[in-house]
């Protein structure tokens, strides 16, 4: 069975291409308020999950070790623009740490924000480790094992206690035997667990409502939840999606988008959470469908991410990017 | 029905992405050698039809007209790569024909290949009309106005005389009715016709072999194929798959690359067209379905255009883009 339908492309007449994925929205408990197409099957939910892998970085004192409040701790959820801000916040928490940037073991890709990416070959500059998207999220990482007196040296294994602690807080909160079976590596070279989508909208159901995780827990995500609804530009970046609507709905949605074409997110007042992969992996579906989903249960989403329409390079509309029918027809049937 | 799976990602254990979509081979008479999935369906080609829209301007005595070789033929029917040598070949095109680079309507953007976008950059530079993959595509469009003494202006309309004699020669080979219905505007602002793979296929064995071609259009298609095949980094770019094939298989392999998971080709010792389109419009598995269909063929391609591993920043390899199952078992028992 192919999964439906969740995004079309029309140009002129014709529907041209179109994106196929499943969808799961949860409560905390697991009850369903929405499935659509395979729930069951493992998705690696990759920087999705970023809020939780930086767990350990609060749970373990690290973070107020090193002084590190809601921008650090925005940053290391992040999958940031690589713009001189979050590549020069990313270098302060290595030096808070005792460590150089080199110490990064994420690997070095252009700024994703395309003005900072053309601002460094202005400058005649090489991207760096800092400027890669993960850069915050790996300097959580170092700062927690040099609080933790662990090595430095591999902690992007999936054997370094740095990955395991982080291995244990997802599938304790997610529920999700995670394994070697369902162990990938991420583009940043650290693990990353893929479990069902339903599992996954029911552990971001429970880290906006607190749910069925102990107070210290329930503690840590709330902090960290707030680190990004105060600093959401720390999170993405100027125009993106997450930074977008969390600024415009701060303590109502969070949202945190992941490579080939996941999104997941919760919405504290709803008691729900919701995950999503697009089958191919496109970003483009992965950020309309999540936009459709996000504006069936705050309409004044309405406008602030518009995906489509399709136009020439000279700037006509030529068609359109919009839900599909069987997507559309399953929000509105929502209860509620 | 769900079209099948023609390409798939994996990571680690997992399949972590995949891509549907139809291809079908043909003779030039219409048997086809392979279908898989909804060969029925119209299809905008988009570039992949660009040596077909590059037909009028050889027909009418246009390139005769204005000493238009093998290199100005290739990049009309190129999607270039907006180096320096594409741009400025481009305007000495428009230049011969008495035109000045603004008369281009294809619109601007970045040059599509990385090294050319930075050196713009690093220039201070803005792209320009020049850049566009179609610059030269449209540079032909112009030349073929000018010396046919029809207007410039609108060119670009599907109602202008330079495009609707571009619709009745594509009509022609194809044999589909090219009509409103299945009109859409391209991103440089012209028209594309819509029209089923099975036709578009047997377009292109028609196009490779000339059979079911009258003698001018026999001749004047053979000129611009060989064009390409003579100057392949006019047609794409270096490093880009039409055009290391191209230049790896001059006269044994037509091919050209079509925005949304488009990829259309020949072989005239064959005597067999293909055309392909990913449903979700992913140029990474358009091209990745192409080589796998041109390696069935050409088994020497063969490492020519890796794609895949999927590598993390720091070059491990994590994971594999390869054809599926159905796509690899259909082309094992190909006859041919």
């Amino acid at each position: 069975m192919a999964n439906p339908i969740l995004i079309e492309l029309t140009r002129g007449p014709l529907v041209e291409s179109w994106h196929r994925g499943a969808v799961a929205i949860s409560s905390p408990s697991g009850t369903l308020a929405l499935q659509l197409g395979d729930v069951e099957r493992p998705v690696y939910p990759r920087s999705a999950v970023k809020a939780l892998q930086a767990l350990p970085l609060v749970e373990s004192g690290a973070a107020d070790h090193f002084g590190f409040g809601a921008p650090e701790i925005a940053l290391a959820c992040g999958s940031h623009a690589g713009t001189e801000r979050h590549a020069g916040l990313a270098a302060s928490m290595l030096e808070r740490a005792g460590l150089r940037p080199d110490a990064l073991g994420c690997g070095a890709h252009p700024p994703l924000a395309v003005s900072a990416a053309s601002a460094l070959i202005a400058a005649g500059c090489e991207p760096t480790q800092l400027h890669n998207n993960c850069s915050g999220k790996h300097a959580g990482m170092l700062a927690t094992a040099v609080h933790l007196n662990e090595p430095i040296a591999g902690y992007w294994e999936p054997t370094h206690p740095v990955q395991e602690r982080i291995r244990q807080a997802l599938a304790d909160v997610s529920g999700a035997p995670l394994g070697p079976d369902v162990l990938g590596i991420d583009g940043c070279s650290v693990p990353n667990w893929a479990m069902p989508l339903k599992l996954l909208a029911r552990t971001f159901a429970r880290l906006v409502t607190g749910e069925g995780l102990a107070p210290p827990r329930r503690q840590a995500i709330a902090r960290i939840l707030e680190a990004c609804w105060e600093q959401p530009e720390l999170v993405a970046g100027k125009g993106r999606a997450d930074t977008v609507v969390m600024r415009a709905f701060p303590g109502q949605v969070f949202m945190k988008t992941g490579a080939e074409g996941v999104y997941c997110g919760g919405f504290p007042e709803l008691k729900l959470g919701f995950a999503l992969k697009i089958d191919d992996g496109a970003k483009r579906a992965a950020a309309g469908a999540a936009m459709a989903l996000i504006e069936r249960f705050f309409p004044a989403a309405r406008g602030l991410m518009p995906y489509g329409p399709i136009k020439t390079w000279r700037g006509a509309e030529v068609g359109a990017i919009r839900s599909a029918a069987v997507f559309e027809d399953a929000l509105a049937a929502l209860k509620v």
